[in-house]
C-alpha cells in the first residue's frame, strides 16, 4: 500500500468557500486537490493500493483530515473543480470521528500528529524533502507513508513530529518540485520498481 | 530547451466556454491546463527553458494553437481555473498567423502538423507511448520536442504525421499515465541527468 500524508496550512476546514476561489479563499486548496489526482489517477484507471490523508490546518475549524481510499473511490474526477465539491461535502460532516462523507472519502479531526499514529510500528514513514537522499538508491517497503507540505514547509513542530518517527529524509531531484508532481515522480520510481521487482535500484 | 506539444482532440477553438465548466462544455480542456502546470511549474519558480505547444482541435473554428514561452510568461498560476483564462483570453484574438495574446503566450491557426514542421531539422522529436522504449535508457539531446495526446489517442492519421518524423517511442513505466503526469516524469528525469552530466543513464 502506498499512503500519501499532505499538510495544507491554510486550507480550509469549513465548506464556506467557493468552488470559483479554490486557489484563493479556500486556503489554496487547489495545491490538494491536485495531489489527489497525482496520487490516483492512471489513464482511464484508479489506482486501488493507495490511500491519501489531507491534514487540513486552515480557518474555521481546524484540525480536518480527509481520507481518500483508492479502492474504494468513486464520483471522483481528474479536474480541480469536481475533487473540491466532494472535498467541500465532506466539510460539512461535523463528526469528531472519522465518517465516511462519500465512497472512498472519510472525514475526521485527526491532526497531523493524529494521522502520523496511526502508523506507529512496522509501516515505512518517508519524509519527502529537498535536502534529503536521492530517492533512486532508496530502498522502498511495500507498505510505505510519504509525508510532504503544501505550498509552505512543515513549521519546525511539524517537522519534529515526523523525523522523531523517520530517519527516511528523501530527494527527488536537484530542483524543488510541487507537492502533486512530488507524487507523480514517486508513483512511476515504484511502478518501475514493480515491473522490474525490485525494492532498490531502478 | 525542452518543448511539449499535447494535442487537445475535443478542446474548445473558441472562448465561447464557461470557467466553471473546462472539464465539460471546454472539451475536456482541463487535462491541457494541468499539462501546462506540469511543464512549467517549479516550486516558487517556472522553467523558463521550456516551451508548449497546445493544439486545440475541438468545435468553434479549429485549429487553434497555443505556444507558453517559459522565458516570456507572466500571470500564470498552478490552478486550472485562471490557466483556463488565459486561455480562453487567446482564444478571443482571431489571428491566422501567430499574435500575443498575454505575455508568454502566443495563439494561431497552426495544426498539428504546421506545428511539427517548426522542427524539422537538427531537433531531437520524441513520441510518449505506452508501448515504446523505457526512458531512462534512451539518448536524449539538449534540445528535444515531446509529443502527447490528451486524453485519447492520437489518430492513425496524426501518428502517421509523427511517425514519418520520428522513429523516437519512447515508453514512461510500465503503467499508462495521464499526459500531466508523464510531462512531469519526462522533467524529472532530464533534471536528475542535468545534475549528473550526461544524457543518458540516470
Amino acid at each position: 500500500m502506498r499512503r500519501f500524508i499532505i499538510v495544507g496550512h491554510k486550507a480550509s476546514t469549513t465548506a464556506d468557500f467557493k468552488l470559483d476561489d479554490i486557489a484563493g479563499g479556500a486556503g489554496r486548496l487547489d495545491v490538494l486537490l491536485r495531489c489527489v489526482n497525482s496520487a490516483f489517477f492512471l489513464s482511464h484507471n484508479i489506482r486501488t493500493d493507495t490511500e491519501v490523508y489531507l491534514v487540513l490546518l486552515g480557518p474555521g475549524d481546524p484540525p480536518k483530515t480527509l481520507r481518500f481510499v483508492g479502492s474504494e473511490l468513486r464520483y471522483l474526477n481528474p479536474d480541480e473543480r469536481s475533487t473540491a465539491a466532494l472535498v467541500r461535502n465532506a466539510l460539512m460532516r461535523k463528526a469528531k470521528l472519522e465518517v465516511r462523507s462519500s465512497p472512498g472519502i472519510y472525514v475526521s479531526s485527526m491532526s497531523f500528529t493524529d494521522v502520523l499514529d496511526r502508523f506507529k510500528e512496522g509501516c515505512q514513514i518517508v519524509f519527502l524533502k529537498e535536502d534529503g537522499v536521492p530517492h533512486r538508491n532508496f530502498q522502498y517497503d511495500d507498505d510505505v507513508v510519504f509525508v510532504l507540505s503544501d505550498h509552505h514547509d512543515l513549521t519546525p513542530e511539524e517537522e519534529g513530529e515526523l523525523r522523531a518517527r523517520t530517519g527516511s529524509v528523501i530527494s527527488l531531484g536537484p530542483l524543488s518540485y510541487h507537492a502533486d508532481h512530488c507524487i507523480t515522480i514517486v508513483n512511476n520510481e515504484l511502478d518501475i520498481r514493480v515491473r522490474l521487482g525490485t525494492d532498490r535500484p531502478s
